[in-house]
């Protein structure tokens, strides 16, 4: 495989590669080929850091490349659509990282290219495989909290708040598409339509807090004359009408001091109730109506064996698994759809899908009403 | 003072009554004297548990009488007008239960009639009484968090979901105006209010997930002939825009299992941010950026003495004040006040701006749009 | 009913008879006739601002009027004896603060007194009548978690570390007989003898961390010549066994930076546990091996209706019980006891008991070796 | 390096040692060279699963081996001995999984060896190396909660529980030593030292509270017939004494319903207090008595890059840590001690010394009084 972009997600997606057959044996191992970069001594100390065969750093001659069937995009949110649309005009299999693309009408040409192609592709949601939120699918499958009536998601962070935080291209639209809705509020519009099911429509309001930023140059230049200006949004909130009937709220933040990472949900039901949030990431929070009316009350379920994919989760429950066994998962998934095993359930058709709703936020948020998400297309 | 109503709240506001001598020595004692239901036996029943001199079954002729210096209604919404007018008309002091009134015009109307009098008028809004929330307000008030960005408020409950839970004036519009909204989200608006500051314009969306309800009757019908139907909302959804740029989202429903009495917010500042659930009542979550850089974290502050109003809450942090404790500091401000002290905040005309909030939420999930609450009277 | 001391007890034991009436309405109304305190200044206004009828510097002669048939003793604890065979000697009923005295002995003769005597002599042991503990006692007794196998017992708080803490009674031997261990280990060894059983042996250890204290005196005398020793346990550790063969540890202290009131147990039997801690009083925490392998975890109950006593604890679970509900429900029992309704179980054989246990304890700390309950007599 | 046994923490070193470069990209690569296991289907699974060179079954000609620098240990505790010390004699780096040995006088032997040689001999302790128990040890350190008062330490877990669950080597002492002691009471044992200081004498008590178990066997003999014998502690509970004058309480058991890995501390000083459960890893609550009066209370620190050792716990606090960053810390540390780096503080030495304390509590245990520490080697 070759991974293209050595940041952060660069970095924990290697580290998935190299511990996959301690947690998947059967799956055939994955070469880590060539990592590229921008630059030479990027793609290098990639290369060094996170064990690859080879570095570069042009992506399109990689990707040509006969020993290379696997393409990991790890870069920032504007290039993915060319560089997943050449790795899929040249046969390869794509794994890309959310959100899929800039614009919605990016997003829908991506999902078309893939429809027509035979190989695999995916977007990472890695989130929603931790064994809280596959325990929380299998529990609302067999009727455990009977119909949805509500959800409540939320994913904030705080990082951005410092005023003096530089710049980066998560602030500018052109590379990003959108602010907190697109970096991390996707992942909990992918838990509720995993969870609950299609958005229909949606209300929301959006804000910069802060309006520019400083920006990060070679040049010792003063404070305040290099100012990039911000056009995303710091903080989302919405108001959604699920398809089945269910209400739901979402609220998108990089400015919610004390909050790290904390992409949280509660669902509830006719029946019950699920509550999680990944601060905790090995607790799933279950109330069921027809337990014993004295004893009532929202257990705290430790995941770990006893859960859906149970053998990435250690063999003791509160071993502590966290974000690398969720990537895990994901590029498990992901190898197993390649060998022809079950197919994904986040390809890019369901990144478009995603896309369509953030739209449909973004245009709520300007037009002051509810917007339908179907025609956010 | 006359008591009007021997419901669940006729129950604690009596015994906040007599117990007020010993958390406020200095207060006046406030006799029981006469309690009014509809029935004699409820009224009688009223007298003996909750400790009044008489009882009666018609509260014009109560109010009348000159040893009775203050009414306390603790009736349903609808006739909170009608018995709050004779009150003011005949120069007593009034205290009512919230919300103030079924309809935004009868609220302009009790809010410019309480406006007129010099007698005291003041709405029940307990739970802002709590130490937890004169905490949040000390440290806003002081900075401590900064500038506001964001509101969450929840209040959710889960009496309503089994659908054989019997149809009360509380599932009827006509007598309670609204369902969660009113009954509940109320308490959060409030708070809302308090802490953040006055609310501009909402969105919103609501729903009844029960359109129908046992009726109980004395007669031995069979279920199902004697339905009757629920025409407020059993849940509310809404976005909030504050008149000092800080976004909210608001819930309040009836349908929320596992949570019971989960009046929640939380506060994010420019510096710091804050949280509290009433369902641990005796803890303020505080989150301080001005921390030291590793040991920044919410604090989970056990309220006690060290708070505003700490004589309420006994000489030991954690020794467990409750919903009693914010009754007593309710009536304790509203004796205070008729004896000339500070002048309280949650007056009528408080009640009546409530009372055009929520009419905004409303309109705003009737028209699909945003809607200004300025206009709502 | 008369009132031996007016300070934090007397106030709460005070509002606890005012409102009884509310909560059990049964029950025959108990009037507050005299309260009693070594000075004028303090019963005047113990008698104010508790709603008595009179007040009195003389507890013989009160305890000698025929109109009282109950004295409540909330004196330290040097004095429970006296006055409480004082009032059994006079055919008094008796309910007494915790523990029952400062020695063993002392607790012997108590009694036996109380044997000999057929009106109702009681102990306060609040903490033990809330929801959550009743609720365990239920679950226990059901065999909701088997054979019991462990007890771990805390009761921390933190109100004596600043070493500028004033000396009081409760840091002398003559006047408490122990530190900790008495003042609030004697609640957790209750609610251990309550929910576990018998304890047979101990093994401790105790330590004073401060060893004088500034002595609270009229003259405005220099700091440092005013120290009055401290000769009890400021903190005090005991492992436990019971007779049914499970494994106990204990530990109470007033030396637990952040911990204010915290009263906690966890039990672990062969079928699930229970846990428990005061800060958060209205949560119990069961958990159930016999629930579905997936869903197991530990459910947190939030007390209600729906407990044992339930009465008591208003019609919303949630709402917010606390101190106050746990010395209704104490007197109630007491009321009850009085009227023949059933036999308290905190009789002043009980207290002996844990009277016994605590010398056991004393005992084992300076011995360095496991001491046998049974010979602490 | 030769790993030397390919069960479960066979697993997760391997996984440490491939995944080091990319969280420690300054120290050199560990080749996974050869990994051995007592039946060749075992070790060549090992291989396969866990990305080594080679397998073999004698680990004696394996240690011999030149292109073998580094042996690591992960077999039952009664080998540890004999594999560490043919290890230390032919020059071998050892990394041995905790407890160091199965009596105190091997642990003597072994520590005596280890420190005639120059190559580095450690301990797996891998708890202690998270961030939240760096932080409390740099809070400590800096005095940040005073004079350390007192120590509860709790390791439970349930595995055990299940009367089925079948017989393993950790229910043996002649494999094991001890039970729950050993097995995990080790590590809270590690900590206390680590944070609180040496141990000087103890109290304990310990109890097997199912007394054989099915023996896992290749034929298919009934039930029943096939027991062996638990001659280890389930559950053990002590008393601790520390040098520095604090008192301590530990737990360690395999019987705690509702525990599944719960490493838990708090420990209270003269200013502050620091409590930890493993269940909720990425936590620390932090009191400090030193914060304003009113906003006193345990702050949740969610741990990442803020930390010592910061570089493992990601970009992001709250992220999702878990157990593999422990281990990659842990053999992080001890590639760097290997590498001349700073010396490790949990070398055989240590591992005795904890050996020390184990074997006073079993001592203690039997006799039924305090026992020295210093005494039991």
């Amino acid at each position: 495989m070759a991974l293209v972009g050595t940041g952060f997600m660069g970095r924990v997606h290697s580290i998935a590669y190299a511990i996959l057959p301690s947690f998947y044996p059967d799956l055939p191992p994955v070469r880590r080929r060539v990592v590229v970069d921008v630059t030479k001594g990027l793609a290098r100390k990639g290369a060094h850091q996170f064990g690859y065969d080879e570095w570069a750093v042009d992506w399109r001659s990689v990707i040509e490349r006969p020993d290379i069937d696997i393409v990991d995009i790890v870069t920032p949110n504007d290039s993915h659509r060319p560089i997943a649309e050449f790795a899929l005009d040249h046969g390869k299999h794509v794994l890309c990282e959310k959100p899929l693309a800039v614009t919605v009408e990016d997003a829908r040409l991506m999902a078309e290219k893939a429809a027509r192609t035979t190989t695999v592709s995916m977007l990472v949601f890695n989130y929603r495989r931790c064994a809280a939120v596959l325990e929380a699918k299998r529990l609302i499958d067999e009727g455990g909290i009977g119909r949805i009536l509500n959800f409540r998601g939320l994913y904030l962070q705080d990082w951005a708040m410092p005023e003096g935080t530089p710049w980066t291209w998560r602030f500018g639209a052109a590379q990003s598409g959108s602010g907190a809705l697109g970096d991390i509020g996707s992942h909990a519009l992918d838990i509720a339509h995993y969870l609950v099911g299609e958005i229909d429509s949606v209300a929301a309001a959006a804000e910069t807090f802060v309006k520019a930023r400083p920006r990060p140059g070679e040049t010792g230049a003063a404070p305040g004359s290099e100012m990039a200006p911000v056009d995303v949004d710091d903080c989302t909130i919405a108001l959604l009408r699920f398809s089945n009937g269910a209400l739901g709220t979402l609220e998108a933040s990089r400015f919610a001091y004390g909050r790290k990472n904390f992409l949280s949900f509660e669902i509830s039901g006719s029946k019950g109730a699920l509550a999680f949030n990944w601060e905790r990431p090995n607790e799933l929070r279950f109330y069921s109506a027809e337990d014993r009316g004295d004893v009532q009350g929202f257990r705290t379920i430790l995941t770990g064996p006893a859960q859906p994919n149970g053998e990435l989760f250690w063999p003791i429950p509160g071993i502590g698994a966290g974000y690398i066994e969720t990537q895990v998962a994901q590029i498990g998934e992901f190898v197993r759809a390649i060998g022809g095993g079950a197919r994904t359930d986040s390809g890019f058709a369901h990144g478009y899908r995603i896309q369509q709703v953030m739209e449909g936020i973004l245009a709520a948020s300007r037009s002051g009403r509810w917007e339908s998400v179907a025609r956010a297309s």
